[in-house]
């Protein structure tokens, strides 16, 4: 697996994505960072008027309703509607789904339109998508165990028919049939806004080069390992989050196989 | 006082208070992050149709015109109207106040809704709600006087009747009866685009754990010496920017006692 | 010129202009930062309602259609109107045009107003603009070659009546009756988002100081060499991009002597 990933972030590194993000005010100039700096080329529109031209362009499409309203919510439909025509991978980032009834139902009405290829949110956001409440506050997970993120994301990945990606302390990823744990990444990307955001995103770069397990996995590990490797430099969040993106830049091979975590375990 | 603010900021990561944010673009990213660092929890909704959801679960509301236009106008005279209902304190950040009438017209309005526990402003700002114009030059203070300064908080207070903190070279604090002075910050803190917002949305996360007047001292004082200790290390922008968020991670009660410059002065 | 460059520099921070950007979600923070850096002020309203108060006040205005919507658009459109009519400069950085329609007729709309001072684009946007297109992909530009980019920033500054700026490899710049190269920068500039975006922005300081065609060498210059010191300190992006801020603070005539690298061409 470890191959695998080392060989799509070459792959992605050579070909530079253009990932098209319709995504929240906060994240919008971290996470064009982060896509820059592991090598892909980051695109921001979100005027209905030109969204057929620039997702004609794009390798995927990344929604993230973080800061959503009635202008954006209609952006991410029609988004997600051409893409799905293009038949161009769509991820989608529940961003704070529960903590709003708003939230929780956008992201359903986008994951039936059956055009959502991968799932990422943390443990209170899938959860609520589920139909259990009251595990998200504000747009972090109040909860998380190991044995639920990990029962989530099979079942999650059942129902919406499409691969999920649970992530916390341990990220569980399943496409329905497969089921794979990374064990990558540090306490310390909580202290940074938009680090889930990023990860969503990275997770779009790396769909132009592997199916939508594989590239979620890619994504989880190579930005888990950045974090570890930021943190060994830099312990205090400011400087944690500039070493993020040093990091993005300077990983490889070498480090993914000394450092990456990743298991398929049982379904 | 300074053992009370080192109390706040130890309640204030023990409760890791939800700040609801309505704010501007331009800070939406350095604001989380300021509250992330400090130990708060950061939320930046707007869409009216899930204001009440959200704020049901934040513990303080922070609304900064930085960027308005009618359709923000319209979440932020809601959230303010919610917040008042759910008693949740409204920290009130007036950009650009006096720079265009727009902008003084609104802020004045939110004041006279009566929901405004605290406005924090520079100079410029606070002038020009008392209705004297022309100290604001964009959303820069153009002028400044210690005198002055005093003067405006004890008058902004009790003609708005909440706390008001203006900010400077010395920041001065008041709820109309009492009156205190901060002497902490660096003027590098200038050239740093948000770092007046960062303190507002402080001020809301020590909302959550103290009344006002002391929220809003302990977040200045806090801040300021974060500033302090940041310059210490890193004498330019980019990398004084990068320390504020390490410091507000970092700083405790020892350091406050050590480098906290707070006093009450006759009102 | 370094000479004069030096001395717009000097007169920049003597006179801090208040720099209004109508700019795209993305790069506000940055934008903001980098004008505070190099000792400009910098204001984002895009009220309709505020926006002939505001730029009463501003030396210049500066459009990027980054992440434009019909609602973005009117405040453009509107914006350019009145600092035409108030003889403000007006620098557009057509983000992406030729990438979608959109853009491309938007910019050229805004150009055909006859109120533009500086058009500063990469090789791609500027093709666009001229009827040429492909050479966009996303936000970036898909080519460049120096002869080309020579020739394209004489023929759009004769075509649209403005100073032209064609940014990449080596920069051009031409009024239509001279032409200039600037040999600065570093293509860690690519990893970083907005860094285009600052450069308008800056173009934008210098002309409250300069007439377009040398405020725009100034900034090119200025902003080249500063790109150059940061990689010599930080060769990652996310350090690298830190760094920018510090040398937009430190910069001074000297370094412009030792490190700039421009010369008048023959046109």
């Amino acid at each position: 697996m470890k191959d695998r990933i080392a060989k799509n972030l070459e792959e992605l590194r050579r070909r530079r994505p253009l990932v098209q993000n319709i995504t929240n005010f906060v994240v919008m100039n971290t996470t064009a960072n982060a896509l820059l700096s592991i090598g892909a080329s980051p695109v921001m529109a979100h005027a209905v008027e030109e969204l057929e031209d620039m997702l004609k362009l794009a390798d995927a499409l990344v929604i993230n309703i973080g800061t959503l309203d009635g202008h954006w919510i209609r952006s991410m439909e029609r988004a997600v509607e051409i893409a799905d025509n293009l038949k161009k991978p769509v991820i989608l980032d529940p961003v704070g789904a529960g903590a709003t009834r708003l939230r929780t139902e956008i992201s359903l009405k986008l994951l039936e339109s059956g055009a959502i290829s991968i799932l990422r949110g943390n443990f209170g956001e899938i959860k609520a998508l589920l139909g259990e409440h009251g595990a998200t506050r504000g747009v972090d997970s109040a909860e998380y165990d190991i044995e639920g993120a990990r029962n989530l994301a099979l079942k999650a990945s059942e129902i919406f028919g499409c691969t999920v990606a649970v992530t916390g302390k341990v990220d569980y990823v399943s496409n329905g049939s497969k089921i794979f744990s990374v064990m990558n990444g540090h306490e310390m990307l909580e202290r940074v806004t938009g680090t889930g955001c990023m990860v969503s995103s990275i997770i779009g770069a790396f769909s132009a080069v592997d199916e939508p397990l594989y590239a979620s996995i890619s994504a989880l590990v190579v930005f888990g390992v950045c974090a570890e490797k930021s943190y060994e430099e830099a312990p205090y969040p400011g400087s944690f989050h500039l070493k993020l993106y040093d990091w993005l830049y300077r990983i490889d091979g070498e480090l993914i196989e000394e450092k990456g975590k990743v298991e398929e375990i049982e379904a």
